[in-house]
């Protein structure tokens, strides 16, 4: 069983949202609650694309037996704000999205590419009147709406001590990791981890 | 030296494109020529994400020496189009970005992510009244306008004789392999190359 850098999420099942009860929001890339589950986003392949990684995760030592691509997402309105300010305003949501990977297929003959198949979908929320920590992470099971992943979950102390600007991971991002450097918005930890060469 | 899926272009130097003058376009996805070379679209970074590839390639027997990912990106107005029809309106234009991967960064462990260093951008362009074969391929050199590659290039005979929609090789595309075949929109050369388990 292999962790993604921001799977650490999966299998946490318990609710504990904050705001018990709230009408569903505003279309466009808003997100919708019903009670304190949050529905997946219906359209976050249309939303900004951040990146995609291979295979990634936190150890060295995992032998896993397939290829898993990992797409990140952000919605336009954030990202738009982002790139004026180099950091997250509030409704911010990041999607990673996961999929299995093929080697071959039509003409590709090495190498890997992405197929139909979704494995996972998870959504970090910045929501300041909504979560005590500001932050909440969902990890979906199909379309069915998702309760938030409890604050003691690792997730949350890993993306706090490590994540380049306001508990996201940023650094995996290179287009905002450059603007996030010259607008030094980059965390305190994370500069401590990474000093300049 | 690697050659990946729609990198056949590269390499292709000569102008060819058909219009001689046309003054540049309106903004938001449209293309902008100046002549017959054609600017560097600015901001397909916030178009709709297509897909990412891992060193796709023709060739099973390359030994490349370093990793590159593959993003693929179309403008948002031939991405609704898609959505309705299974196929591309004219004024289409898919670009891939090709960037260095690395291994070792921050807390990642394993895998693969991408780094800042942009390797190439291509662009494949419909559009009915500019080029005679309706589609153009264009490969960029930096910020610098790039002239059309020639149509005697085997990008497009490959992409013709392969490609599962129109020329573009929707195959790679998962969200829209799907749909185009639920429209009914394979190419027949694609279909017969590709025929159902």
């Amino acid at each position: 069983m292999r962790k993604l850098i921001t799977l650490l999420i999966a299998g946490a099942v318990a609710s504990s949202a904050a705001s018990p009860q709230s009408p569903p929001e505003a279309s466009g890339d808003a997100l919708v609650y019903v009670g304190d589950k949050l529905q997946k986003p219906a359209n976050y392949r249309e939303w900004i694309f951040l990146s995609a990684g291979l295979d990634m995760s936190y150890s060295s030592t995992q032998t896993p037996g397939h290829h898993m691509f990992g797409n990140a997402f952000v919605n336009p309105q954030a990202y738009r704000e982002f790139q004026k300010t180099g950091t997250w305003p509030d409704k911010t949501a990041i999607v990673l999205e996961t999929r299995g990977a093929q080697n071959k297929g039509s003409i590709n003959r090495a190498g890997l590419f992405q197929d139909g198949d979704v494995m996972g979908v998870e959504v970090h929320v910045k929501d300041e009147s909504r979560f005590s920590g500001k932050w909440a992470f969902f990890a979906f099971d199909g379309d069915r709406p998702a309760p938030m992943i409890p604050t003691d979950a690792q997730c949350y102390a890993c993306h706090a001590q490590h994540a380049a600007v306001d508990t996201t991971f940023v650094q995996f991002y290179p287009t905002l990791l450059s603007l996030a450097t010259t607008k030094a918005t980059l965390s305190a930890s994370y500069l401590a981890e990474n000093p300049k060469p």
